[in-house]
């Protein structure tokens, strides 16, 4: 995908933009990175913040206002953001240190009109930037038309690619099914339908993917879920061919997006599921308008699609034995061109990619993969651009993270290698954060367990140390879909959801020594029931679904527990056994090297 | 203090309030254990819930409709409100299980009015039950005059005891000094005053004690203080003689209860702040009638109490001192008389109050002794009566939770011993929960860290036996205030305040087997910062402050790493060599032994 970013261009295009404001009596205007769907990834259409900013990153938010503008980015991107605008035209603010909520306080004025598109933003993030104009006495103003649009002359079309049937052999149930189960819990709360926006919602209701958005299989759509079971899927005609429609059957009707607004306007006196903190803020506009009892609640797609079934989690083995066979055939490549010091952090991503594509079962990478010597090693979102690349040196250590979209399963996985001999420092550190990845991989937990009550076992040993990762520990991961998907985390952060059998999260600590070198492991884990001799309550665990050797050049035995090194030996053997029948001589050769016992 | 409960009386005073509901165009009444401070203890005069339905637990609710009645209350409670209530005349509710909305969906009647008063509620709570109630088309009426205190004819007076002051160098800061600090912090805000209500906030910013309900030197009170720093005291002139009056200054104006209300009325236009989760609903009413500016937020003496100083750190030191050379001595006493079975759990909590008291410096216990035998120490808030009073037999176990309240600081101890020869499974548990307790109180975490992150490092070795226990594993505990206190925890609830210097809580996992025995290992620990060689962020840890053995008989040395054993034998050397020389010769020598090496 090429970007519409011209950073150029940006202030030409924000004076336009102010003109059309000044015109229709506005102060200002939001443009936020999201689409309507408000996924992590958007069409080349929908990338409204770059055209306007020169800002790529797929997170961020822009308020143009008449006399200034600031775009608001998180950490991942302080940098990149200063590479990529115009200082003339926008301040940088940091979006937790600096929200837009306190400087809309002082750069607003009472009285004005502030714009949004409240298609791009959620009911809950609507409310937010309501509330800081309404402390200053401004007024936060929805368009029926986004000025950005109006703008934006050679505006991509939106994205054509058929929507692809996802088959029940690899989805484990039945849409109908899956419709049906839903549908009572809505009769049983007394809902009459559910508003889906979320693609992924739709996609593992409908069992279908798509390809409208880069590294994910989103089918872009929206939907409306009856509790008699039929969904009205809003979408393209053209995006549904007839092998497609007969997938869908009777119980989905496919109508023109056109007919969305006009379908939620049906909803007058009858009870409406939404969930504030996924669906577009004008989706709450029209059902209010139209008089329908509008339910706030969570998406109820959401839990089921966590939940993975017995052939999701059968296709996420699969995957990951492919996935481990690529990715050790990589290692065994970079255990051998490394160390001359011919490779550098493109090259070994490309690599990766090839032998990743050569299962010829690939549709595309998970996320753009993360491959970072050294320093580069250190910037936890770092994405190598050739300003950026490094070659692969003796004594430093060299971080991957990638991932591969194969239809029977989804994978994400970082390694962590030493070019050469590393020093006992990384050696230390790389162990401290194995420490941590171990404790998850064995811990067992009762039944209610959220990960924000396991995510210190992970951080435990480093902080031993007085050190610690400013990252989450896990995130959800689909099956076919998402890299990162919810509602369940291993974080820090608050989190309420419990961990339940099914659920795919990353267990992923890692440690970063800024200038020099970061280290993470992750593998992928499938919340499991365990059996505990004499247990007293349900207990879950992890099943580890990743399968690719950890270096054990970085590992220093002498901070170990047996139990430790018994974990380490133990999924080193389950590694050179289910891999190695599946990679060529040479790299098989390495592998056995690669897994002896510590 | 002598219950107002008769529950042979209950009908009859719940058929005369029906009455006067009637009379007052009431549907029902809501009757909660709170008084207007929100506190766990309430004095005899506010103890209107047992009064009128015979239940003397330290929480619950009532609802008195006129066809029904029902009794709501927590996991504590479910056997003890049995015994307790008339069931012709409640229904009994758990409170989680079968919340107090759901039952008044289901039993009130559209157009109905449902009264309440509105000084008992905090406002939060009068929210959800004002949302209970308007689900079903009924209203909330608050009352001007609860209508128990109508029909209660002989309600005990107002405690008349007066304050005391608690001086400077035991609170370690003037209240001048803590007044213009919060004041400072007041102004900062845009603030006007803020209104207090919590008597722990009012002691504490006072520097002052009282002695209005039992357990908990609280003096009941409501304070207003401003933002130039000076502060209006509510309470009866009788409470407050001259050397009080002179410890509180010209800073603080003692006003009658009477005139708080009208204090409140004058705000009109003006902000203040309240905190909706502690202030009584009335209190947002009378500051709404009058045109306050209303800032809801957490009260501001409660972080600032949280986070004791040095001076109070130190007198928690003493005061550990003390108080664990009374635990000590019982231990001894019980390791003497008990395995002749001549001990049962009410001699024994006798006997150890009396340890206590003969220090000469017992203020009073500061919450009345768990002492649990056998079966009855799975009974996790077990409070022995003579009906239910067991011996300590030989193979048992015995749990004694206990503490006292001394000027200098109030402690709460568990501890768990084996009476003549114990079980291997009893070992087996025993040491799981020692496992937990040692990863607590070793444990180093960054700032920031919430007590919700760090509650699994204290479950841990009991999941890995797929077992648990179902309490926090920490709470807050004041400086010679409540053995209760916030705003911080550990436990597995999400919490998002995070744990800093100063601030004192228990560490007290523990494992039940119902119907058999209990087992808890509760010390006091102090947050501190901690040195780290090479820390790359600033480390807390804690500081263990409770001093007196653990069983030895109980440990079962197999299942400790190296690390734990060193901490058992690190701790008991402390406490041997603290201990030691404050208790007679023979509590001595029997010290001597029980804390040797494991």
């Amino acid at each position: 995908m090429t970007s519409p970013a011209s950073p150029e261009r940006s202030a030409g295009r924000v004076a336009a933009l102010r003109a059309l404001l000044a015109q229709d009596g506005l102060q200002g205007f939001v443009v936020p990175r999201a689409d309507e769907h408000q996924g992590e990834y958007v069409p080349p259409g929908a990338e409204r913040l770059a055209w306007l900013t020169g800002f790529t990153g797929s997170a961020g938010l822009a308020i143009v206002l008449a006399e200034k503008a600031a775009i608001f980015v998180d950490g991942r991107y302080t940098l990149q953001v200063g590479d990529q605008i115009d200082p003339a035209v926008f301040e940088v603010r940091h979006v937790t240190d600096e929200p837009a909520a306190a400087w809309l306080r002082e750069s607003l004025s009472g009285g004005g009109r502030l714009g949004y598109d409240p298609w791009l933003h959620t009911a809950d993030g609507a409310a937010r930037l309501r509330a800081a104009c309404e402390a200053v006495g401004a007024e936060l103003a929805p368009v029926a038309e986004n000025p950005i649009d109006r703008l934006w002359e050679d505006r991509p079309a939106r994205p054509d690619a058929p929507f692809e049937i996802h088959p029940p052999e690899l989805a484990g149930e039945t849409s109908a099914d899956k419709r049906a189960a839903l549908a009572e819990k809505l009769a049983e709360r007394g809902v009459e339908a559910a508003v889906l926006t979320l693609p992924d919602s739709i996609a593992w209701l409908l069992n279908i993917r798509g390809r409208d958005v880069p590294r994910t299989p989103f089918p872009l759509s929206f939907a409306v879920l009856r509790n008699d079971a039929t969904v009205a899927l809003f979408a393209p005609a053209g995006k549904i061919d007839a092998a497609l429609a007969r997938h869908l059957g009777d119980g989905v009707a496919v109508e023109p997006p056109d007919a969305f607004e006009a379908a939620l306007g049906g909803f007058a006196g009858r009870k409406v599921l939404a969930d504030p903190a996924s669906a577009a803020d004008r989706i709450f506009r029209v059902l209010d308008e139209a008089g329908a009892l509008v339910e706030r609640g969570a998406d109820p797609c959401q839990m089921p699609k966590a939940c993975k079934n017995a052939v999701e989690l059968e296709g996420a083995r699969n995957a990951h034995r492919r996935d481990g066979a690529a990715l050790t055939r990589f290692l065994a490549w970079l255990a051998r061109e490394a160390p001359g010091g011919a490779v550098d952090e493109i090259a070994a991503a490309d690599r990766l990619e090839g032998f990743r594509r050569e299962s010829n079962l690939l549709r595309d990478l998970s996320f753009d993969t993360i491959s970072g010597a050294g320093p580069n090693g250190a910037i936890v979102h770092y994405r190598v651009t050739p300003e950026t690349n490094r070659r692969l040196e003796p004594g430093a250590l060299y971080l991957v993270d990638s991932g591969g979209q194969y239809a029977d399963g989804t994978t994400d996985v970082t390694r962590t290698v030493a070019i050469g001999a590393p020093a006992a420092e990384m050696r230390r550190h790389f162990t401290l954060v194995l420490k941590g990845h171990v404790a998850l991989a064995t811990a067992r937990f009762p039944e209610g367990t959220t990960g924000s009550q396991i995510d210190a076992l992970a951080r435990l040993a480093l902080w031993g140390d007085g050190l610690d990762y400013d990252h989450g520990t896990g995130h959800g991961v689909g099956s076919y879909l998402s890299v990162h998907e919810g509602p369940q985390r291993i974080s820090k952060l608050p989190n309420s959801v419990a961990l339940k059998p099914g659920m795919i999260v990353s267990n992923e600590p890692g440690y970063y020594r800024t200038g020099a070198y970061g280290i993470r492991i992750e593998n992928l884990v499938a919340v499991q029931e365990v059996e505990v001799a004499g247990a007293e309550r349900p207990m879950l665990g992890f099943e580890t679904l990743t399968l690719a050797p950890i270096d054990r050049a970085l590992i220093d035995r002498a901070l170990l527990t047996a139990d430790e090194t018994g974990w380490v030996d133990g999924y080193h053997a389950r590694v050179r056994e289910t891999i190695g029948p599946l990679v060529d001589p040479d790299t098989a050769a390495w592998l056995e090297d690669a897994t002896r016992p510590l």
